[in-house]
């Protein structure tokens, strides 16, 4: 028998304990699920007789300790910060971890650590990232194997709101950390075009969006991710003459949401001064010039052209940031505010439905021809449990354990899911969840 | 006898320097010059017959102990960073200090220790800050005395080349420290404006200029400086309606300037790519769109429309951002081949002068009648050595050590030149030597 340990049974974590759950019989596994909250815990395993639930507390040493050593395999859910902690008493305890988040820079210092236990702690093993990677490998590779060469990739994620549940005129909805969405690009944006470096600040970001059809749901945009550069060295691309990753929207979403950019509304390194008595309206005003004779709106329409346009000045009305209604936010930051206010507009109703979509381009030569492969995924949610994101991040991990524990997966070290005998059986078994990539080639020229 | 010591004897200790050694035979002074290198404290002194010269190295724990130990009050002018290090000593050993940079969070933190050895730390006592805030509360206090209520007030400072050395087209040239002048305003500016507070992203602050005529100096403009909020505690305006803070430039500056911050030219927190082999056209285009067919000059037009304007694109070829020359720097982030740049470009000449600009503007009323003071200061350098920054930010910082050491100031823990015993005196003695505020009163409305 052997034991798995998955600790935190927040979001995203449902479509992953099941899936454990359900073949536990069948592998003779028996799953512990540990969280802050029993409840919250015993919730996810509704009583299956193969799983247990317990509190798990990372801060309480011993006890976490003794919680790891007992398992054979831990799956950390916990905050992305956390997992060092997670990874480096299973390193101690020589058990194996398996996290969907980055391998951080704390997380990589542990590489020399984990080859000497000769212990894999497998991330990115999630959809972005995680199915990205495997796709993208799996593209890659074939395209070389058949001896032509890379010339450029492009790949684009987005978590949205399914097309029938989109009802707002932002066409998007919070299926995902509202945080994370605030705060999206903040910093540089990097990539590389025909061998040209490309820096794009913060500011200026959601103004150079791409445009793309995607499979048969219509139009969207893309905005850069912040380093799309590093992922050259990832998928053993370094001479690629275009690299370019990014998050897509529907269309109209970036130029809206300049408008808080170039406003300063998602600043997070201040305070607001009495931000809980102010209202939303004076939130904006807070940006804008004192002109007490003129009204908020037409200061913002001269200080942001973007919000001169009806259809973007229709979002930022619809949000409410006009309205004299307060705020209620102590010592807030600017991102703080407005994500209590995205919050509340940008909520996914009870019926509601969400959308994961991603596509990959890359373009080749065989020697004689331009060629490119366009190959797209969209998923969507079952229901506000089994979202598209609880789907996507939680199943790659869990057939990933399910590797690991009938010995398929040989590495060590800091592992990520870029390698043929890792993510070939899990995108081949995600297919039969009817997770799969459309696949179209087009000659170029 | 009383021994002075000076640690460091780099940029604008010259008329410091001067003043102690030229006062030093009246007061019974020894001077001792500390720096890194002997021989530039060696150059300062000169042979004067009441200076010694020598290495002094912060670092050093034991010799700057037995240093410090051997003299009666301290001066630091070494790097702002190392204050709290030259502090701390200075207490333990209970010697009164004085610098002309801004009392840090870590110099406060000293505050008890201070008080404790009944020994005050002067810091602040330099043009800006330092004459600011004694030239401030001379006439804050004045006004108040008189049975005034202060409703506004605004304050500009300036360090520029003098007007009959100004002979490019930005109007400026580096009279200091060209990193903070890259580097100005990165972060949000605030400030409050008829009770309402007001803030201004970085990517927008040079887009939010005032306009001023100032003395018969001509026109100039201003841009908000970070922090205005936080002088309403230090000069006791806790309840005033309209606060600001801001940087003087010659008109146009700023528009130019802003072209910079917009492409992304300011930021620091990353390192370009192969900078070391690229030109300032690749630097420029690295912003910009991959457009293979249009000219880098065009994309900045189109992607700036500041740009357009013949005016701002007149200074940004002058600079010859879009010259085929290579950078030359390695591994350097965009603000730092901004920075190599306009170094040559801003360069003051061997026989350039420098001009410091100063002008507080105060609104009031009596109960009767709104009024304004405007009280403005230019100082111009001598030359190369005596430029208009040294004087300004040395001067003060020798009359308070004067005072110090005749016993005048009483102040102990974490002091500012905001009290009257400590800016009547030096206020008095800078007129002297032609550092004199000219003052206007008017009635308003």
């Amino acid at each position: 028998m052997k034991k798995i340990l998955i600790l935190g049974a927040g979001l995203s974590t449902g479509n992953l304990i099941e899936y454990l759950l359900n073949n536990a019989e069948e592998h003779d596994w028996q799953i512990t699920v540990g969280d802050i909250s029993e409840e919250v815990a015993r919730a996810k395993v509704n009583g299956h007789p193969r799983g247990a639930a317990r509190v798990f507390d990372i801060n309480d040493d011993m006890e976490s300790w003794r919680t790891i050593a007992d398992h054979d395999v831990v799956i950390s859910m916990l905050p992305a910060k956390m997992h060092h902690l997670v990874a480096d008493k299973c390193l101690d305890l020589r058990k194996p971890m398996l996290t969907a988040s980055y391998a951080t820079e704390e997380i990589k210092a542990l590489e020399e650590k984990a080859k000497k236990a000769n212990i894999p702690i497998m991330m990115e093993l999630g959809l972005d990232p995680g199915i990205d990677h495997m796709s993208a490998m799996n593209l890659i590779n074939r395209i070389k194997e058949e001896g032509n060469q890379l010339t450029s990739f492009y790949s684009f994620t987005g978590g949205l709101v399914a097309p029938e549940y989109d009802n707002n005129p932002w066409n998007y909805k919070f299926t995902w950390n509202p945080r994370n969405v605030v705060m999206a690009g903040n910093g540089v944006s990097t990539f590389i075009n025909n061998g040209k470096y490309k820096y794009i600040p913060y500011h200026r970001l959601f103004d150079r969006t791409l445009k793309r059809k995607i499979l048969q749901l219509g139009d969207f945009e893309i905005y850069a991710n912040r380093d799309s550069l590093k992922y050259r060295e990832i998928y053993d691309l370094q001479n690629i003459p275009s690299m370019y990753r990014g998050t897509i929207r529907r269309p109209g979403f970036s130029k809206a949401w300049n408008v808080f950019v170039r406003l300063g509304c998602t600043e997070d390194g201040y305070t607001i001064e009495d931000s809980e008595n102010m209202t939303y309206r004076e939130y904006i005003n807070a940006f804008l010039k004192y002109e007490p004779n003129v009204p908020v709106e037409i200061k913002l329409q001269e200080y942001c052209r973007n919000a001169e346009n009806p259809v973007v000045f229709e979002k930022l009305k619809w949000l409410g940031i006009f309205d004299n209604r307060k705020v209620g936010l102590k010592n807030a930051t600017p991102a703080q505010i407005l994500q209590k206010l995205l919050e509340e507009k940008w909520k996914m109703d009870p019926e509601d439905k969400d959308m994961i979509v991603m596509q990959h381009e890359f373009k080749y030569n065989n020697g004689t021809e331009e060629k490119m492969i366009v190959s797209a995924m969209a998923v969507e949610g079952k229901d506000q449990k089994e979202t598209a994101m609880s789907i996507t991040v939680g199943l790659p991990l869990a057939i990933a354990t399910k590797l690991l524990l009938t010995g398929k997966i040989k590495n060590t070290g800091i592992v990520l899911p870029i390698y043929k005998d890792i993510y070939e059986p899990i995108l081949a078994e995600l297919e039969t969840f009817g997770i799969s990539f459309e696949e179209k080639e087009y000659m170029l020229g």
